[in-house]
């Protein structure tokens, strides 16, 4: 059956089947978020444990080794396939991202991967338990056990090498903790300056100018349309409520948003739009040429939320949006006619340091984050115990924010992630932050300022810069040489520590 | 790894990722109709591809084969698997039913089920255009290759059997052209008569009555009302707007049903939402113990619709459920109350002989279905070429209902089904219209007149019957051999005709 077939072409075939099994998951993953009937439950979970097996299966099948190994040689024979005309760099590509993840699939024993997956239910259980009774001591053994399994797969992903880079490989590949860590130790010194400046002047933003009485199907259709505006095609694309907003793609063609709002408070729904929608543009922009194949996905998670967070904060929160969008807001909430882009824009830059993460305004965000990055490398250098993990979590806190959570639940249990074994992850939302600065400060360096477009409502020059400098290379660069390529350098504190200097400083008359 | 396993248990493990093969098929179907935005079309296509080739693999692997061996040699020996306390009959019953999936995906050679699946998508294209160019040339080399192609599928299934038996058997398993010859006979012939003797009453139906301007969320509001108020569980379900309404079931916990809604007429909405939901009932209400088995299925199409058509007609158009429902209808739509049974019954039951089958009204539904039913016979018989089928179509219709199609889009062209291969499908729409007659006086005769339930609202009698004696045990019994047990005798029109007789006579006052 495959004798018609050359390698690379038989690797796009079985590659496209693994794609179709991703596929269909997303699919099951946003239903049982926005449409699944509550006693759908278990059945939806068998048919997504069901389908996760198979996709490993895939991985791990002979033939797609075999086939790997004869794309090599044909790249170590300095040639892609004649019948194809596919560049030698570009195979050789899409033969490394395919082999990164056949690795991952394979050098972690199955036993351990299925007691991963058992625990991530069980633990999620229990983190929920845990959060609702405000006690962490509940959930500690399986907060111990979860680590206990994550370096186990750790080491078998590491090769010997470093363990916490290994964890950050799964969202992040090829950044490393070395990386990291000066980019942390500079923000955590910079912001926590600016945040303690804000807190010092004095000076209160007055909120109250955004308040009002939002009905849902007003805050929906302007959502819509600012992301129309900025470019995201509801053709190949839609979006739904959900409780926690996120943005999916179950194939080029059909990319998915979801939102919440709060019924006195426009920025929930707004900016949770523009943030999902651009991820959306990302997902619709990947390379058609590449579609169903090692290469035709994005770079990473810290890439992906370089592109929520420069539409939702570079471009969203900026005054010259805001001349183009408050007509349209006033069109659909006439009782909001006095908001002006001057009373408005101070509070989209309110600096309030909180406890929770996701109410976090962008210079308090990344202190967060860092908290998060220091305490998990600590418990995987064995230099913190579980036990001692709430403590640690509210004296960082209380040192870096100046804030300390009353409860658990407020504290070391607000956020589900580490439940799931997701270690490594919680870096990518700064460098997101980090890379969307880079990222817009290139593209004016090329194009030009971009207020005067915002203000026409204008932003496919932006959006057609990222997609050629971005968007288009799919997952063929990561993150560092993909920045090095479309920025001249690599990740840098630099651009975004700039913005919110400037922005914090205007704003509280610093 | 199957070492621990018992046969049966070994089964019921490779056949509980089949169905969770298959709940992932349908998810997919459902949102591509209800939900997908257009660009999608495309990734959609390839992953649902994918899927029902793993399905059709896993329905073919030898192990599958060897376990059902196994499990065969246990019912030999007379015992099922000491362990579970398996009934042995029951087990036979498990193997048998799964044999004959088996058989039906093993005995078709890979190359032409292909070779259907290709001619599905490129002959429905080719429908689609005929019918809108009202043009049946253009589509009539598809429709022969169609023939040719399922005759072939037919002989490899038939083991020198009968061939149209072989395509009955993928929608109705068991049952043969020869039962259903002489009930359509019988049912042309009285049937005909009926609606002569209407015609010939000179009497009209006033419909006036029930027209009106109803908006969407009212009829969506008063629909979900009936179908919860007979049982359907929204907990383990929901209902979405789709442009032809189905039923389809992702597991047994969830359970979906679309509608259309006319804004004139509130029937469509009412009648299709109960008729949906009758559909839904059933696979609610499969048995829990046999989830995700073999015999954990609705036994055929035809029994299917015999609950659809139960809810939707002998108790949805029944004067007691009026008498129940109407308060809602006022209280949903209060400029219709001068609505009365008495003058929203008779336009229940109205008989309009016409072209269209899914327009058709309870007396001359089944005069359309004997029509294709004899023509499809012919074309598998060799007595009918595809290229006299239009005017066979009109002349059939002209002798039966008295009305000649003025284009091919209003006659032969008027159906999906064939474009898609489904031969032996449309009597299955006949049998449940019988069957729903049957199970409904046989469950009067044990429970006592109905009618009073249904003035109060309480549907529950009749559903706990349907349980009981049909929705429980799943496809463990065929067609036939559940009329029996359910109803004392297999398949008859008897029920059906007295009731559309005595129903008709009334409103015409013949």
């Amino acid at each position: 059956m495959t004798s018609v077939s050359s390698p690379p072409e038989r690797l796009f075939e079985l590659w496209g089947e693994i794609k179709d099994l991703l596929s269909a998951q997303e699919l099951l993953h946003w239903d049982q978020e926005t449409q699944m009937p509550p006693r759908g439950l278990e059945g939806r979970s068998q048919a997504l444990s069901m389908l996760a097996g198979l996709h490993h299966e895939k991985l791990c099948a002979t033939e797609l080794g075999d086939v790997l190994e004869a794309c090599s040689e044909l790249v170590e024979e300095g040639r892609g396939s004649s019948q194809e005309g596919l560049d030698t760099q570009v195979l050789a590509a899409q033969v490394e991202e395919a082999r990164r993840q056949v690795n991952q699939a394979t050098k972690v024993p199955l036993a351990l991967a299925k007691e991963l997956a058992e625990l991530q239910s069980t633990g999620l259980a229990a983190w929920l338990e845990a959060r609702e009774r405000q006690d962490f001591s509940s959930y500690q053994p399986f907060l111990e056990r979860m680590i206990e399994l994550k370096r186990q797969q750790a080491e078998a992903l590491a090769d010997g090498g470093h363990l916490y880079d290994a964890l950050l490989d799964e969202f992040e590949p090829g950044l490393t903790e070395q990386e990291l860590v000066p980019l942390f130790d500079q923000l955590r010194e910079a912001l926590g300056e600016l945040v303690r400046e804000t807190v010092e002047s004095g000076h209160q933003v007055d909120e109250g100018a955004i308040e009002g009485n939002y009905p849902d199907s007003g805050q929906l259709a302007l959502g819509r349309h600012l992301a129309e505006a900025i470019g995201f095609d509801f053709k190949a694309g839609r979006i739904d409520a959900s409780a926690h907003p996120f943005c999916i793609g179950i194939s080029r063609g059909d990319v998915r948003l979801t939102w919440r709002s709060e019924r006195n408070d426009l920025r929930p729904a707004v900016f949770g739009i523009l943030h999902e929608a651009g991820h959306g543009l990302y997902e619709q922009g990947l390379p058609a040429e590449w579609d169903r194949t090692p290469l035709g996905a994005s770079v990473s998670l810290g890439i992906h939320e370089s592109q929520s967070r420069l539409w939702e904060n570079l471009v969203g929160r900026s005054r010259a949006f805001w001349h183009w969008a408050l007509p349209e807001l006033h069109r659909t909430f006439p009782e909001a006619r006095d908001l002006t882009v001057e009373t408005l824009w101070p509070a989209l830059h309110a600096v309030r340091p909180s406890l929770i993460r996701v109410e976090a305004d962008e210079a308090t965000y990344n202190l967060h984050v860092a908290i998060r990055f220091d305490l998990e490398r600590k418990l995987f250098a064995g230099a913190l115990e579980v036990k001692d993990l709430p403590l640690a979590w509210d004296d960082a806190y209380e040192a870096l924010l100046g804030v300390r959570a009353e409860n658990p639940a407020d504290g070391v249990l607000q956020d589900i992630h580490w439940s799931l074994g997701s270690f490594g992850y919680f870096p990518t939302y700064t460098l997101g932050t980090l890379a969307a600065s880079q990222l817009f400060e290139a593209a004016k360096a090329e194009l030009g300022d971009l207020d005067e477009a915002f203000r026409q409502g204008e932003f496919q020059p932006l959006l057609a810069w990222l997609r050629e400098k971005v968007h288009l290379h799919g997952c063929r660069f990561k993150t560092q040489e993909l920045l090095q390529r479309s920025t001249g350098r690599t990740l840098s504190p630099d651009d975004f520590l700039r913005y919110i200097r400037t922005t914090t400083e205007e704003v509280y008359g610093l």
